[in-house]
């Protein structure tokens, strides 16, 4: 039987590699003391479960990096740059060999982000991973409730990768919409570069429809869509799936330059009213909040 | 079926009271933005489980306020006064009333002590409530690691308390001491008042001769603690036995009168050495490391 210490020990070099001007205190106290650069503090948690958030039998070091990742991506929705994380790991393992794997995943994103683990929890019990991430202000943070008539509408990538890829997982097809999935790309370059011109922006965590969705909300505004600018990968049912861990956001018109056509796609522009609208095949489909909220084809 | 949203519902009220000068982008963003009076901050998380840190079929509000206790217990041994909170919770009840129990127990202690909820998650899976408490430094923070040779050792109060409380709970016997369970008192006031004095502090959460063993493991001396001394509940079992979030401190002798006899209990001295020496019946016990791990007589 592998104790709570086994487990630890696991994490101990990530912890130990640890940034001294960001950490007095670090792992090993009852408490992380942590001095920070900045007065304005950004944090974000997101819980990943099995059979939710990643399906079971998956490897290990993909349900570190993917848990990590989508919290992460609530910070490049903000525009901010993370700086650490904390982790509470619950799993049912017995193996020390299936904590060093998930460990691997871990290191993988932390050193790609340079980002500074500075403590965490751990606990027996169904797979269940609560990852805590922080950041720092830059100038302009980005939030939903921004968005002005008349911006222009882009996302950061095409629509369906992850979901295209969970059924390749699933069907034991090898492509790479299978790392899409298991490892999406924080677009935290993205959501600092965006913050400099954009009203509003969110991650497309839960699918265009619903994020989108949010923001009209927030925003007290309204939205148009034209599917045929939408990058997609399958069919329209791209738009309501999420997982890609794209960004969405608006921006006024006089920075349209500002955002190259092969990285940025304009999607759309922010209306008056509240309910979002999508041109398809030449016919308006107007959804509000219900709508967009179980909006599937 | 309930939604997320019906959930997070439950939830809201405590969300929307918030400290408007500590919270600029609050709930319903994809990160909270908090301004900091201070640039150190003081980070716990704990992990909170049924089986393992709570009984099946017990009350969600017990619940709420216990896993919130034990991640306050963390900031009063630091010496830290608690400021804000975030909550990841995982839960199969798919009844609302549960929830709304849960948020019971979670306004009780953040009344109590007057902190802030700031953001979380919900999902679905086996109960696991994973506990994120923020604070910011007095001068004076407590580590495990500053113990000194000849500095007296003292506890907060009685140990076993929780012991007999969870056993009583089984047995269904009303007792005080099933309070002393599910609603353990985080000691952060005495925790301040200790800061002013104190050169190593922990909180009880695993039982004292792991987590004195702990003090003095990470401050590379030796201690030596006289059982008759020790304020206990039922028998030496309690020793060992965690749950009651007391403190263990250490002290120079100079500072003896500042700890009245009534609320901080002297049980012992740190020694030169590496070991732990518990006084019991005339007969002097020695433990090391191993030894304080696994001690249960």
């Amino acid at each position: 039987m592998i104790s709570e210490v086994d487990i630890l020990n696991c994490f101990q070099h990530l912890v130990d590699a640890k940034n001294d001007e960001l950490v007095c205190i670090g792992s090993g106290d009852d408490a992380a003391v942590l001095k920070l650069k900045d007065n304005y503090l950004v944090h974000s948690l997101d819980v990943s479960k099995i059979g939710t958030h990643f399906p079971e039998h998956c490897q290990p070091d993909l349900i570190a990096y993917r848990s990590v990742a989508v919290a992460l991506s609530d910070l490049a929705a903000m525009g901010v740059y993370p700086s650490f994380l904390t982790i509470g790991l619950t799993s049912n393992e017995k193996n020390i060999q299936w904590y060093k794997k998930f460990t691997n995943g871990l290191e993988k994103i932390i050193n790609e982000f340079n980002i500074n683990l500075v403590g965490g929890d751990v606990t027996f019990g169904e797979t269940n991973i609560c990852v805590n991430v922080f950041g720092f202000t830059n100038k302009n943070v980005l939030s939903r409730c921004d968005a002005k008539v008349g911006d222009l509408i882009y996302i950061t990538g095409s629509l369906g990768k992850a979901r295209k890829g969970l059924k390749d997982w699933k069907n034991k097809i090898d492509s790479s919409f299978v790392e899409n999935y298991f490892r999406p790309k924080a677009q935290i370059k993205k959501g600092i570069y965006i913050s400099n011109y954009a009203n509003a922006c969110i991650d497309i965590s839960d699918g265009l429809t619903k994020d989108l969705g949010s923001i009209v909300e927030k925003s007290k505004v309204g939205a148009y869509i034209d599917f045929n600018k939408i990058p997609i990968t399958t069919d329209f049912h791209d738009l309501s799936y999420g997982d890609d861990y794209e960004l969405c956001f608006t921006a006024p018109k006089k920075y349209q330059d500002k955002f190259n056509s092969n990285e940025y796609f304009l999607i759309g522009e922010i209306t008056k009213g509240n309910s979002l609208e999508i041109l398809k095949d030449d016919k308006l489909i107007t959804l509000n909040t219900e709508g967009w909220d179980s909006f599937n084809l």
